[in-house]
């Protein structure tokens, strides 16, 4: 083995030790999502919750809405709209029986989260994304940002909720 | 009006405004449940997120489960028993489809958190909870306490799942 073989070897190993060691606080991919040039904020997997939700059909997943410290405070104080800072998360897992649980349940009832899908990101910043409401969006799978041409369509979705500054999820109390 | 009516609707205004402006932060209720004597930990609202999960059948709900910092990085370290001082906090709430959301999808898929339903916790306490595998349980909707009989089926229907420290989620990613 050439010295540069083992050291990209040794780097290889390196890099997978860090993936591996770092699961619990969300990725550590550097990679901006196009477009709204957003990077995985570090530390969102440890954020508050807003609600959770089940999306059916193609998208078969559970889901948790996390929100920074701006965006629960704006929440929970009901004040709209969402100040510059806000950062709302979306978790989401595939919806996975639970034969486990039906077992003690005596029926088949029980969905738990199982692999996670995608994570997806609201950026609030009234200036920078002034075209699109004021919010940048962003969407990762494994720490890969989705391309160009799904996040042009995040805000003409969310337009209909524009009396709630954009935002679908509601707090659970 | 005589003065002790108004002191009793001055004092009964006084506690609806405290019960308006705090809900943020789970109940304030002081009961505590029955058997283990488990009251609402303060603050368990605001605690991280251990995974979501979906009940059809009877309870009809979506839920959360949220950890304090013990909770949480026995789970991110996959350390086994948890360690005394654990509490781990399953919220619920009805599972409600979203008109508002089914209309952007373009079909029917969108269920979200609806009411409250009741929250319950597992307190691990190794000598104070030795006859029930270190765990105390309680319930609550609305602050009030479940009863007895309830709260007695806790620790058997936990049983299967002994060889996790008797708790069924296992952390999302």
């Amino acid at each position: 083995m050439t010295r540069t073989a083992f050291l990209l070897v040794a780097v290889a190993a390196l890099a997978g030790l860090v993936a591996f060691t770092a699961p619990s606080s969300g990725h550590a991919a550097d990679e901006a999502a196009p477009i709204f040039g957003i990077k995985i904020p570090p530390g969102y997997r440890d954020w508050k919750l807003i609600s959770v939700a089940h999306e059916a059909g193609n998208l078969n997943d559970l889901r948790a809405i996390l929100g920074n410290d701006l965006a629960i405070k704006a929440y929970r104080d009901g004040k709209l709209p969402f100040p510059d800072g806000t950062i709302i998360a979306r978790l989401a897992w595939g919806y996975v029986p639970s034969g486990e649980n039906n077992k003690v349940f005596g029926r088949a009832q029980s969905f738990v989260a199982g692999t996670a899908t995608n994570v997806q990101f609201m950026v609030k910043d009234s200036r920078k994304y002034a075209a699109t409401g004021g919010w940048g969006f962003a969407q990762f799978k494994d720490g890969k940002p989705a391309d160009e041409a799904l996040l042009k369509t995040c805000f003409a979705c969310h337009e209909p909720v524009k009396a709630r500054d954009l935002v679908f999820t509601q707090y659970a109390p």
